[in-house]
């Protein structure tokens, strides 16, 4: 099956992103899973919790434990989250006396709330190299055309005469804010245990949580299980990414029509009409700019999340982030790629 | 890759469907285009703008015609759209003269849409089957515990008593509606030619999109290509069937949380808390629902599809309308397995 | 206070719509609330719930009863509704013995529901009409210029050359469906006492409610406080034609940037460019259809209405819809205003 | 009249804010517009681009004059912004010679977006100090029942026990985030001109701009006329907030439907059922909160900017942002009475 775009076997041509769908992948998503089990078995061997030898025997086995996915299929359909059954599966690999020193006071959500950062941690990192690749490009253009003019418009009608410099200072300028935002961001470690209380822990849990949180090289934060601005606030930040990056496609498709200001290379044919260039990845843009746009109001729906988990709220968050981050990752790869193909913009004054 | 929810290895035991899903498939989606190709081939031969030769060449390479998907892939990278690269690859496999008689007139918007609405149709009658299933599950009910106590609430407050048949009745007749309208739902054809003039077929043009649409068994319309409410329209009848279910998903949870007056089969388990019964079913519906009325926002901004065809506003709808149909399939999955797992709901008077 | 564009002192200029919004005040929303209680009685006298003199009371003291709004006020502050402190001073007004007569078996969503349903029915006349003016427009554009030559644009390129005819037909076609469907619009009756049953009219309930559908010309249907299929259908219908004309504004826009196809009168003026024509009306358009596109996502939220009445969902409503009423009323006013200013489309041939 | 619940004879009372609602009265835009314009030209007196003379009388005429509203009505109605009419009352009422030294070298955006940016400010730090009021609620909860004991629910089933502190503490950490982010939130100055390029002050545009920001206490910025990242990364922390306030209310609604666990004071009344408390503010929270949700994509839609200005995206914020500001001003309120009126929370152990 393949109702994503993202994913979909020929539409991903167009709007797919293999670099950073690989972090989408069952399999990264099970080996962030794994890696929060490891760190957590040193840990809690280190503050005395388990044992230094069922730490090692656990850390052993998560490095290269293959769970059976349609095992975990199954489960999910049955729990409503993997986790339950990835445990068990993990704790039959370790074994013995070790298996019950699998998992101690964590919970379901502290596995894949942080599975889920990790992960985002390293798009952040794709994401702003290619914030600077785009800003590149445009600094490339403004050194080539940057004094040429372009007509300035305004309400859809020329206004006044403006440089190229000008219009290239407005697609570029927001993103420079982003990479220095993407910089920035805080990626929270998510540990509370089965209500938020990290109750089996007793005094370790401190300790435990900010070992864990260096351990994984993540933000040490009070666990966030039923507060979720990390989420809606990294979503905020993929749909401004998206959305100064469909102003840049628009502005693009909107000289193109006009065809005078710009020369495209690279764009896409027609079956009917032998003749056109179509501006693909302009609108390919304008498209996943309002993508993200509408998938936002989903996951700020899921702030409503109720009590100490909402089972509702955080599937909703299941749904929808994974896609606005790939919609980010393929705004930016055809951004690059559109800027790439900008022959000329402007005219020689 | 599997950023989809719905197409995930272990998510999509909660989430997914395959039998819906098949309709999603890249083969089904090929199937359906390579349908539309040998209908027209066979009905312009009706009409004497291609030979019946050609159509019969035609029609017998579409029927087991199976096209190079990662030629479709960069194609579809390039063009912003796959016809093209399939008609390309349809016109080889064809071969000689007869390949000139492929896709006569016809532009891409006229295969991608036909397609979806194939697709869509043979989809309305799952659903129509479903809701008809859920529907019986509550007369079932109704049937059992109709007679029997449940306490009435509003504004989340103890109201006055009303009875199982009440609130069963507010469950299954907005589906009773549903199941008619999908059956009155007319699923047009699209065809238009490049520019949605059919200019190609000259005087021709109204018989052949009669007789393909006669073919397909499809609404003959005038083509909608840049006019979406039949887009937008059944993508509001998908959110009202996820949203009634998920209002009955949401009482299932609260009188879940409450306690005494519902028994359930089935919940699902916790990785941290051995005792619980979670109502899995009821908060994915809950999800579903959200989800789906998220998404109907973006195939709205998608009516505002510029000129005689948006690249923006389509791959909008590309990016959305299948994961709705994939949502609102699941709702119906689930809310069939959670009213099955009904063991008793009211208190006997 | 004036957070709404579409009530603002200068903003209603281009946002407003005067004959709609009345429909929105607070008078029509009491009258309309009155009128529920009027016939209520009188319907409830017919069948004996209570005496005729007593619905003659009633009758009169709401064919002119005032009510004290800042009491209203409140009272819905209070109560999260409107209805129980209305309720009162009508009892106080009507006095003696008849005040208990008054609101039998009767709920705040009973009353308020039905006011919005007899209100969205006046508003369904007026934009058949405004529809109808439209397409009368576009039907004298396509008289005067419908044989002249438009540039089809397809992806924001040249494609292929159409009529102006063509093009009129895109943005018409969908309109004259709209008139259909608010014709064919079922407005129903909300009439369901406390908890959705009647209880309190025992075997009086079904012939009440008939009566009073009859009464208030609307569709008499089984009680529909948690099922919000009506409002959110009505919704879609909104966001339709909107979308449709925003389409048309879109359109238009474009033309007017290229600016050689067409020629408009009326175009808005810049605070700083004199020489500027704005395409004031046609961004409007734009806007108000990416508005209620929007908006259409909180209504279906709205769905997942719990239990036989959820505050949360149902206030939800009352925070959208009036505003996407509003949106479609100042889209079918500017699409009116827009189509009359055009005084040339297309090139002779 | 009313279509916005803000704004409602009657519905503000449970939903309105009238502190908040004067900052966007037709008066204090207004106001803050001659603020600007005063301001721009005292600075531009300081720069010499026209005499102090000029200034003072602009200045003069600025803090006391009172636009013909009816006139910015109709002007808006035809330009489609109100500033071109607003400077040309201005000019009449400063008169003479000086009237041509008024708004010398900007444009409409920067009047109004300015105006904007001044009274969101201010709003800021209204909801800077009604978080703190409610923050200290939870703290004065936190000392009388922060040890009592809580039943901690997962997917809407009892898990375990946590204390009353705990759930406190998932209410109050967001809402401390997020008035450190007003604090830090930086307003800025929109100085542009026609297009972007301040083009008319030469070489004084730099001087001008600083000047100017330093004069209204917003941020020195570049233009970002058609760059809308401050709007809405703005609103996204409007949505945040009355999101982490729709969890609150949504979790006391779930306590007051339990019953036992929370003793609130001022629940509402039912028209139907004398006995019922209802927790009116709780829902009217989850409301907001899901309004706020919805809205923030079509500020997101707003990203897709243009050119150097787009009127349609523009006008769409103007439609959404003000009502989102109310939803969070309405939330902040109703979330410290809400607050307020918990009597007892928990059990004592």
């Amino acid at each position: 099956m393949t109702t994503s775009a993202f994913d979909h076997p020929f539409l991903s041509g167009l709007l797919g992103d293999s670099e950073v769908g690989a972090y989408f992948s069952v399999e990264a998503d099970v080996r962030a899973m794994l890696a929060f089990e490891a760190a957590l078995a040193k840990v809690e061997a280190t503050q005395g919790v388990i044992s230094a030898d069922a730490a090692g025997r656990i850390s052993a086995v998560c490095s290269e434990f293959a769970p059976d996915i349609l095992s975990l299929r199954t489960a999910t359909a049955r729990d409503g989250v993997v986790v339950a059954d990835l445990v068990r599966q993990l704790r039959d690999a370790v074994g013995g006396d070790f298996a019950k020193s699998v998992h101690v006071g964590a919970t379901s959500q502290d596995v894949i709330d942080t599975s889920l950062m990790l992960r985002l941690k390293a798009v952040a990192l794709v994401f702003s190299t290619r914030l600077s690749a785009v800003v590149d490009l445009f600094d490339q253009l403004d050194h080539s055309f940057g004094g040429d003019a372009l007509m300035g418009r305004t309400r859809m009608q020329a206004a006044i005469p403006i440089t190229v410099s000008d219009r290239l200072r407005a697609w570029s300028s927001p993103l420079q804010a982003y990479i220095d935002r993407l910089r920035e961001q805080r990626f929270p470690l998510q540990f509370g245990g089965a209500a938020g209380t990290l109750e089996k822990l007793g005094d370790k849990a401190a300790e435990v949580r900010a070992g864990l949180a260096q351990e994984l090289d993540l933000a040490d934060e009070q666990q966030w299980q039923s507060q979720r601005a990390p989420v809606a606030d990294f979503a905020n930040l993929l749909s401004l990414i998206s959305g100064s990056l469909g102003k840049f496609g628009q502005d693009i498709a909107l000289l193109a029509q006009a065809g005078e200001e710009i020369e495209l290379a690279g764009g896409g044919g027609s079956s009917a009409m032998a003749h056109k260039q179509n501006p693909v990845a302009a609108e390919a843009l304008v498209a996943l700019a309002r993508f993200n746009a509408t998938q936002l109001a989903g996951i700020h729906q899921s702030l409503v999340h109720e009590q100490e988990r909402s089972g509702a709220a955080w599937t909703l968050e299941w749904l929808i982030l994974p896609q606005m981050v790939m919609a980010a990752a393929a705004s930016l790869r055809l951004a690059q790629e559109l800027a790439a193909n900008i022959r000329r913009i402007g005219r020689k004054q």
